[in-house]
């Protein structure tokens, strides 16, 4: 079984988004090993946007297991069909790779760094979505590669 | 002021993207009059799917203003980056249409004939969302897109 992790900065402050975050969640436990694990806000008031974004990017490469296959939401990274997706993770499946995290930065996006220790690189769309409603896609679009994986009738 | 009207077949039922949709549709009041029509849902059990998407199809062409101009949701239609859109209604407004109808179909997506009188396809991306997910994508972009236009924060 997959162990899928999720690491985000900072809760998900708007409340309908945390509620369909936690739904697909919940749903996606049927599939594999899943866990959200939100980091600590690094955002008080006054620090300048590159301290912040450094600061999580810091704090999420501390938090990153090393067998860890790293998934990073990038508007520069690769877009996919919902099949080409769920197909992706099949390939890194049979290649040995159990453990996938996938991260969304927070509202300023990932540092390089996290970009540079990423494994694969996605973009969600060419349109640009705010970094919490990119959490509640990302964990559909996850549920959904397993439903296309295990042939169910929800992708249909 | 411009008028944005979104035509949706039967309620949002997942409680916490209606929440989410009604949100923007509040903040976009500020930029425009905005109106969702939701349309009688045409889905009793039992009916065969081409049967549904036909009516559902019939239901919005009849409820169409004939003045409006009509962006259809569509997965075979164009990707615009959120910058883009926002340019595209400003091209619109420029050239007169001021009441702009925007569609996203049932879970079986739009008929060929609504896609027909559509004057403008959009796809959201290339993967594939539910069409209660896409709701909330398309109202938050409008909004985004008007932020854009007014050059508020919003959108940084």
């Amino acid at each position: 079984m997959l162990n899928l992790e999720f690491l985000f900065p900072g809760k998900t402050r708007e409340v309908y988004l945390a509620e369909g975050v936690d739904d697909f969640r919940k749903r996606l436990a049927r599939y594999a090993e899943v866990e959200i694990k939100t980091l600590k806000d690094v955002r008080p008031a006054g620090k300048p946007d590159g301290q912040i974004k450094k600061e999580e990017g810091e704090a999420i490469l501390a938090r990153l297991n090393p067998k860890a296959l790293v998934i990073a939401l990038d508007p520069g990274g690769r877009t996919l069909s919902s099949e080409e997706l769920a197909g992706q993770i099949g390939t890194w499946e049979a290649g040995g790779r159990h453990h996938l995290t996938f991260l969304v930065g927070g509202a300023l996006g990932l540092s390089p760094e996290v970009l540079a220790r990423a494994d694969f690189r996605l973009s969600l769309s060419r349109l640009t979505f705010t970094h919490e409603m990119a959490r509640l896609i990302l964990l559909e679009q996850i549920y959904r590669a397993f439903n296309i994986r295990a042939g169910t009738g929800y992708h249909k």
